[in-house]
């Protein structure tokens, strides 16, 4: 998934905020939804993040086209745990992250569906 | 209402991203309410923003402790238009806005309660 | 421009929080430099908000698939007037504004650059 | 450091957005510099966040109340790992982090000043 970096991602600093790389991957996690015409967000289930890990490599820019990508390096009943990284158009690592992301169904750890686990 | 500007609010440009001084006034808002004990989201009754007009008048930097100022301007049965501006530590007006809020009570318009009519 | 309603737009309303809506305008902007391969930041010389005028509709919901349009409606020297409105995937009117930008270089008004103007 | 959760902080899951509880650890770290009549921000001297490791336990809502609680935990000629706890009103731990910073000066590693170093 490509993300171009606009002015509110970045901070005074001049580069992009520490926390945005975040909602970048978070973009990347739903939009693995959305181009198999599924939706991240079913009635009352959906994944929450529960933990994770980040490194910050290298600063993206304003301006940058960012590539983020996903992979699932381990997958249980309710939970997955997704390593995600972010390049800018040098094919530089500006960022990685392992996250742990569980699903939930009313606010309580469910087994993850068949289609949804289809998708990563 | 005082709110310091921190590293999130602004952008490359070095000043405050311009539409976060509507976060800063949605807060002065909010914050009316939680002086007075209520919340300005109760249920499925709550305002939405309808419409407004902004002058941006000089920027906001890093660091500024920011004092919001609200007052009615106009009052109708489900709606209130207010006057918000923004001032910094030398009170100099940095943005004004008027914006007209709707009470909703299940996503439709609603008398404004009594008790809610007078915070403001 | 398209843009996908992720996560961190909306809010605990189940919509798109308000101000977000000109991040959406200011993203469109940007992207009418960026497609003729030019940025919106050169150096010291960039478009800053003077003000603006916004209409809230219809609200945009997690998932929908936003279409922004963009026009010039007043040119200055140094300003110029757009309306930009946003649409949903129905072709609903969702939000319009008209925005006031300055061109600024260090920080004052400056003749808009042919090359720019051209863009819009 | 209190922090109030406001509409812009929640996300259509109805709470705080995860990205969100970084930024309310930032605006603690910075308000550390300011309680004590410092700028996080030195002309080109600042910290940046190198690695952090995050672990959502509970949500935070729209409302509440937040208390943001920051020690060191580490501390290098350059660079400090700092542990960081958001509690609610009722004393639950919502989240913990644990960041690493490094302090820059012209964008390189640099020795941490004295009386920066006392703040923490």
């Amino acid at each position: 998934m490509k993300i171009r970096v606009y002015y509110e991602d970045t901070d005074a600093g001049g580069v992009v905020y520490h926390s945005q790389y975040l909602n970048f991957c978070e973009r990347a996690r739903s939009e693995l939804f959305f181009t198999k015409g599924l939706s991240p967000h079913k009635e009352n289930e959906f994944f929450v993040v529960k933990s994770l890990q980040a490194d910050y490599i290298k600063s993206a820019k304003f301006a940058d086209l960012l590539d983020i990508q996903t992979k699932v390096i381990e997958q249980k009943k309710a939970s997955l745990v997704l390593s995600q990284i972010i390049l800018n158009e040098k094919d530089e690592i500006l960022f990685k992250m392992e996250v742990q992301v569980a699903y939930l169904k009313n606010r309580k750890p469910y087994r993850i569906p068949e289609n949804i686990l289809n998708i990563f």
